[in-house]
């Protein structure tokens, strides 16, 4: 767990900046739990500053929740922008699988950049991974396969390190698979946990390069923070409100103390 | 108060998926809302995938609270590809009266779709239905008439249902309108309240083609949660925290037992 | 005291429309922020209508947090619109200094029209003054100087109020400068803080065109509110609901009794 431990602790000393190109449902959202972690966040999209604000960031998370042309074009100038800086790209294929544009916007993106991590849901990772696999809206619809060799699959094409959330995550490189397991039923019933995990990977993806050990912190911290908060919500949006706090009071050795990983 | 239950659990069983082209200030409340209830939201505007994400929804909602001509576009897509797959549309159109465009908009829109459900304050509804009205910004500033009047004339002109919301909720057809007075005066002081009304209209328009019978629901069900939510709040904030929770607790039971449906 | 008490009370009797054009992350918190001090907010930004709106509003806000090409056009539209109905102007240059496009829009902003107030943060303001100021996202991350001779001199060279928020609030015209004292740590580790600080000085300069008080009366208010809010949050978000809860119930004597402002 030190690795984590170490990880957490250093987006606490540093306060990385991390830019969002996101969508508009989520974006408060990913900018507050960026700082309950921790970190900083930034959010542009101008054509005309984008490659610029990339270039201070430490990360760069990308999101087509709700994307259109122009949103898809300041993504291809901010990945640009992050390779020439060797800054870590994070791709959340929000809805990858739902329409055919989505499909192909996010293939297109992991196709031309190295993405450092890919996260999304079993639907969306199985469609890009060539799978059996269905999405509706921007939920997981069906899936035929296993989840941690779609992981696996992915991740040695693409050479990136590729994150499948669910009731237990999965992050895994060419070679293995990490499982986590913390986590409350009540981070489905809201609008934007898997947005905010995409923030929080990015978060820890800009502080160490050891990705998978960065994904696996994220991940980890996110759903003790969800542990703490079903304890005391009284219905879903209390409940997000006692995830933020939850997380923004956690100390670097729960990780110890509560942390449920599963090293392959 | 029988068809209002089955509604509302119909919901609650087949989670219908609810598309979104609404605008930026409210969301994320949008979003919130219609998982409280039971369903699931997606927004998508991009003209390149807005048919084919509406083709796999159950309603479609327009909201043109924060409208542009790139939108305005992605509206009439959608409503197109609604139209085609037999999927209700409901407009809510923010701040109509307020400024010539958003008129002309919103006029265009329920004069080319068969729009199943109009929602809108009086000043809206009664810019639509031709009446002395006057909207300031995105509230109702003046209207002279019988709201009820109005409600039905425009029904019958477009045969859609027209909502008036308001201290007491106006539900008209053609012929004649179902009053709800539950609710709470804090629904009128904080941002939103109105565009996640429409949303949970969406959301019972998706699973009942009873769409008079679909907005009273969501309109009581919405005042309910108002009204547990007013003995809880210690401001506006927090008022809006316990008006979800209220809502995703609700048991389908709670018409028979608080509804104030008075059908005309 | 008794100036800024009658401002506070002249927004709860009158409630101004403040039309904001702003950034998409914090766009929510502005318009819940401006219900809570008793104003009314909108928001719109179509070419085909921002005149229209401004022409229709008692402030204008324009924040370049999440600008676009598009978007800065808008905000050109309704600043000559604003000055055509001679209506205030509430620039907040949200990230100048970060990037050279953001420099160059707010530049040009209060190059081109008369900015009632301009508001940053220390790195923004001293960008645009000429100082040597540093931003890293839209965190202020350096300045060498004395804040309350950069906001008199970009005052004078404006003829405008210039705020400099942070610890100290520093409120200054070409003469003089006033401090507001009132505030919460807490106010700095949550998103949006400074935009929603926008919008309440927006629904100050509505009412008043003693534009250095209405300035002073926004930060005061919502700096006791932020005090209020710290003695009951358990975290950075519960923070967030307390801090508009205690926005909205404050009375009108609250700045007798807990204002900490200097008066230059």
């Amino acid at each position: 767990m030190q690795r984590y431990t170490k990880i957490f602790e250093e987006i606490h000393a540093n306060h990385p900046l991390i830019h969002h190109i996101t969508n508009s449902v989520t974006v408060n959202d990913c900018a507050n739990i960026t700082l309950c972690i921790g970190a900083s966040p930034v959010m542009a999209h101008a054509h005309e500053e984008v490659a610029d604000m990339t270039a201070c960031a430490n990360a760069l998370v990308l999101n087509i929740g709700t994307l259109d042309a122009y949103q898809v074009e300041s993504m291809h100038i901010a990945a640009k922008s992050a390779e020439r800086h060797d800054i870590p790209i994070i791709l959340d294929p929000v809805g990858a699988g739902a329409t055919s544009y989505r499909t192909k916007v996010a293939q297109e993106l992991i196709d031309t950049y190295h993405i450092t991590i890919i996260k999304g849901n079993i639907g969306e990772i199985g469609t890009l991974a060539g799978a059996e696999a269905k999405v509706r809206g921007v939920d997981a619809a069906f899936f035929s396969g296993q989840p941690d060799q779609v992981a696996m699959q992915l991740a040695e094409a693409k050479d990136s390190i590729v994150v499948i959330t669910g009731v237990m995550d999965i992050i895994g490189d060419a070679n293995r698979v990490v499982l986590v397991e913390n986590g409350a039923i009540e981070m489905g019933i809201i609008s934007g946990t898997g947005c905010m995990a995409s923030s929080l990977i990015g978060s820890c993806a800009a502080v160490s390069s050891d990705f998978l050990a960065g994904a696996t912190t994220a991940l980890c911290a996110f759903g003790i923070a969800g542990e703490h908060a079903a304890m005391h919500a009284q219905g879903p949006i209390s409940f997000k409100t006692h995830l933020f706090d939850a997380l923004a009071n956690l100390k670097s050795d729960v990780f110890f103390k509560e942390g449920k990983i599963q090293e392959g």
